[in-house]
């Protein structure tokens, strides 16, 4: 079984506040119909490059392509207030190892579409902190932004992005993964050069899935 | 190790005729550098979906995830003189099953930014035909497009897409792969809903690459 964890992207969809909008136009009459796309590097499903808050930091295209696929877990963060600090107590019984992807579920997935998207609970700089000490490959969540987006703040992404910890926002779809067992991730960015990041499609897998099994 | 055949998107990279120039406006100053993409439904690498030249065709979002994930193969398709047709001569010795991904190398991905790009060889009606005897799950070439750009042809989009089999085109780096031996791919599509294709970033990988063997 393959999860797909990605939002759709269509025009309007909601973004950070300031980001460019998404217009999706699609394409005209057949033969060849082609559609056009406007998107910000942050629009939907994406993964944040530490260039996206460090002055100096490193582009997209300079991560091996096993950052963005790796063995990893879902973390329960389920329960918390709106715009609240998840603390460090997420990680208890979490069997995490250096490289792997940390999926922090929100819950606030279910809140796209509504003003409430906006005041998901963030990583506290304790959390953010204690995800650097792991020596994760990527930190993602079901929420518009690992910081607070009511205030503004930048502490998580400068911790995580400034010890070049990849960052992934508006991964969706969660339900059918369990808490704290261990999955395949591929949250897979467009290749746009040295960006900032880059909208991604996330996936994950179960980590015995053999694909192609059923090839005849 | 994991192969990346993705081409890196830059404004004013070579589109097929007609088709939405791409353009990427790196963002301002930190933080939150935030940048601005424009681009085609079949900029760069890609994937087309059957919507593309069917008039009823299915859009990108139809096809299970499994039909981009695939074990596959490389076919050598070189040596083919420039807009000439490729025959079914190349599936010779190749252990194809159904639902794997099959990778025509042209070797034009040599031309990018030349204006022989364009004058690529291309899949004959009677190669397509083949590919959907075999039913395998995606064609991709490294290369503009599976017809010939020289005489605006659909012949192949229309076999293929037809019979519901993906395609994706503009695909690089193929160098480190053996031809007929069988890799993991991966050619995973933004998710803009019921479109006619999308930018995807391409990937391979050994068949028994063990993503996390390093985890300590």
């Amino acid at each position: 079984m393959i999860y797909d964890l990605t939002r759709t992207l269509v025009s309007g969809m909601p973004v950070y506040p300031g980001d460019p909008e998404v217009q999706i136009v699609a394409g005209g009459a057949p033969p060849w119909r082609v559609s056009a796309l406007r998107l910000g590097s942050h629009s939907g499903t994406h993964v944040d490059a530490p260039l996206h808050c460090i002055a100096d930091g490193r582009g997209i295209d300079a991560f091996p392509l096993e950052r963005f696929i790796a063995p990893g877990v879902v973390v329960d963060a389920r329960g918390y207030a709106d715009d609240a600090p998840i603390g460090v107590e997420v990680l208890t019984d979490v069997d995490l190892h250096p490289g792997m992807i940390v999926v922090v579920r929100t819950g606030w997935e279910a809140f796209w579409q509504d003003a409430r998207y906006f005041q998901h609970p963030y990583l506290s700089t304790d959390l953010a902190h204690a995800l650097v000490e792991r020596r994760v490959s990527l930190v993602a969540v079901d929420a518009l932004n690992v910081d607070s987006t009511v205030g503004g703040s930048d502490a998580a992404h400068a911790v995580l992005l400034g010890a070049d910890i990849l960052i992934a926002e508006n991964l969706c779809n969660l339900a059918p993964l369990r808490c704290r067992q261990t999955y395949m991730f591929a949250i897979l960015p467009l290749a746009p050069g040295a960006l900032d990041g880059a909208p991604a499609r996330a996936l994950a897998w179960d980590v015995n899935h053999r694909f192609g099994s059923d090839l005849s």
